[in-house]
């Protein structure tokens, strides 16, 4: 099946929003098997309507519409696609009945003008809107051909789409579809030397989406039934993590923070963070997740030297001796905040984010995280080299990806990977001995 | 003029990434006074993109494309353009040098496919590419149509766009393009009430772009000279501030703690930020300017009720009496920032990002913001009510808004609107005196 999607808004000619309606069906149809030969814009004009719904529906046998279904005469999508495909509107008095409701909740009364958006197709059908006011349409013509007319909102799109388009295509593909998005630490080329080959999978589909510091991989299983789609995403899923090892850290959750904030809660652990170049970036993405007060309860932003000898105690003659970009204090700023807080754990970041600030040996980019895990009474600590990427941001969001990742590594007793690692006494004592 | 843009590549059509480059050079186009017709997305497929540029180039002045540029077999955007439009293309020994250079760089050797990159228009000319390998290309027929190809890597493609694409087309259009952003807090409908007429205006034209809790107003004035361009357009500044007063808080910046930073430098002061609900957001968005930390040393992120009395000397009874959401807590907080830090300046943030917490009369997106000047002794507090906003990133964003605009006010003496304002030392005696 060959589709194409059609995009209906004078705000998008405008550049006014992004199109992100078509990149999230081109996704969707792909995983269906539909392949997708075109995306277009057009505006709200008639005429160029007219013209590309001929030339679409000749070629192709599915057009999926966004937008145009409005209540203003300008939006003429339903009218242009029923007469296309040969199909008559006629007068839904239940939709009527919803959108006067809605206004009614809202405090309003609707216009004549909205008793457009309660016309739907006669011979094809309509699909109804549970998070707006304007149905959808589904026609289909003597030759199979189909279009599917949503509104363009992307959240009632989206719920159109998955309520009953997508439901509607996967009988049409006789299948049915499974996806799971695996969430993996590192860039694509790292991820690819170990399971570039599962890329090819024709069934089911692997592919991979590249984020800052870390990929996700969606695996997309096709199959009649739906436990079989979904037996075959879950071994799929097997194989990438047998590959993958503890660096694919969760299935189909928001980001890193939410893993780490199950992995306190399930442990029964609390963390602390102590940053400096990341200037509360971890304590920013640890709070945004639901629930977190359970197990993060203090965050320290110590971006002045003297911040890091008042809130933790980092001596500042340790500060004077290493350079306040070093081992020993990032390694002092987690005991000091593990100290303070009570928190079983603590990670501290002191690094150079940039533009400036370069040291000799130590280039923008170099990132001093340590770790402290009070249960084991030791300290950790890694030297972060983030410099290939020159920006502030991408320097800051990896250095807290990498404190995030530490956090659920040592609550889940995992291995670290090229940490050093010292008892916690020492450290005190010794700042010397972890001057990496 | 009118204009299509054709976007070139299969990671489009599959949903691999989503389109902004159609965003960009939509908006671009608007500018310059040229109405955008299509917009299309196609893969690396001959014929398919034959039969659109056919199409396209019949109805519309311009074709703008990005993307197809590349060395492999399929990418045949140039080759498919230049026949379209009655030209051909020949070898450039200049741009195979600089293919061959860029290759060196990187301790590569281009192979025989990247040849075909160093292939130019004969009758049209190239758009040299400062920013990668590919060169673009310039078509035009018989009939004054144009074509302008450009690659699809958007730092490439907007960088052709501004060094040269729209300086030619500036000149067809014979005019000048002087384009400023006005940044102002609060959202899309109060502004429109002060300045909606505006948006109105042909040239200079004013568009209006939604962001969480303030909007951008970009001023676009077209002129046969460019002082007159950058005069009509500060003239349309001056206009729009007059009307919008000290929401609009700057031109052509990043964001707000861009402002505030400044503002800070600029009167030689500090900021200290105590965090509850937006757990580091504040302290997060002030670092992330480069040069911060001249103004900022200090974050708290007292995320525990226990953290707040024991990094801010927040009273443990003045919690028990008034709630840890409570506008006492907040002027506390504030106060306990601003000792601590020895900042001139501190805000405070107590309050309910959802979706669980609510409280009698205090619903999520109820937030307490306390600030503290201690060159003028005094205390401010508001209560805000982001409640509408579901959804607690949103309201954690909102809330970080008001408190980086509470700073600029207090660094600028701007006045607070609808804040409450205390002496600092009887607001320490007698916290009810805040209770709002």
């Amino acid at each position: 099946m060959t589709a194409e999607i059609i995009c209906v808004g004078t705000e998008l000619l405008l550049g006014d929003i992004v199109n992100t309606n078509a990149q999230f069906l081109s996704r969707e149809l792909a995983e269906l098997g539909i392949t997708v030969l075109h995306q277009h814009v057009v505006g709200d004009n008639a005429a160029r309507l007219k013209e590309l719904v001929a030339t679409s529906r000749a070629r192709s046998d599915l057009l999926v519409f966004s937008g145009g279904l409005g209540p203003t005469a300008d939006d003429l999508t339903k009218e242009t696609v029923a007469d296309a495909f040969g199909d008559t509107l006629a007068f839904d008095p239940e939709e009527w009945r919803k959108i006067v409701d809605f206004f009614a909740r809202t405090g309003r009364t609707p216009t004549e003008n909205n008793r457009k958006q309660a016309m739907v197709p006669v011979r094809g059908h309509k699909l109804p809107n549970a998070h707006g006011t304007a149905p959808g349409a589904w026609f289909e013509d003597e030759n199979g051909h189909c279009a599917a007319l949503m509104p363009g909102v992307p959240r009632e799109m989206k719920a159109m789409w998955a309520e009953q388009v997508r439901p509607l295509l996967e009988r049409r593909q006789n299948c049915t579809i499974h996806s799971k998005t695996l969430h993996v630490l590192g860039g694509e080329s790292r991820i690819a030397e170990k399971v570039g080959d599962l890329f090819d999978s024709a069934n089911p589909t692997v592919a991979i989406y590249c984020k800052t510091g870390e990929s996700e991989i969606r695996v997309t299983a096709r199959s009649a039934t739906a436990a079989q789609a979904e037996a075959d995403c879950g071994a799929m899923l097997d194989r990438l993590r047998a590959r993958l090892g503890d660096a694919a850290y969760d299935v189909d959750v928001p980001a890193l923070e939410y893993t780490v904030v199950r992995a306190l809660k399930e442990r029964g652990l609390h963390a602390a963070a102590a940053e400096s170049c990341t200037g509360g970036l971890v304590a920013e993405k640890l709070t945004n997740v639901p629930g977190a007060s359970e197990v993060f309860g203090y965050g320290f932003v110590t971006y002045a030297e003297a911040a890091k000898a008042k809130l933790l105690g980092v001596a500042p003659a340790l500060i004077e001796q290493y350079n306040v970009v070093s081992g020993p204090v990032a390694a002092a700023m987690a005991l000091g905040a593990q100290r303070v807080s009570g928190a079983e754990l603590a990670v501290a970041l002191t690094g150079i984010a940039g533009p400036g600030g370069a040291l000799p040996g130590k280039p923008v980019g170099t990132v001093y995280l340590g770790g402290c895990d009070a249960r084991k009474n030791r300290v950790y600590l890694m030297r972060l080299t983030l410099g290939g990427y020159r920006e502030r941001d991408i320097i800051r969001t990896r250095a807290a990806l990498y404190a995030l990742d530490l956090l659920r590594r040592m609550a889940l007793d995992l291995p670290l990977p090229d940490a050093l690692a010292a008892p916690a006494d020492r450290c005190l004592a010794d700042p010397a001995a972890l001057d990496i």
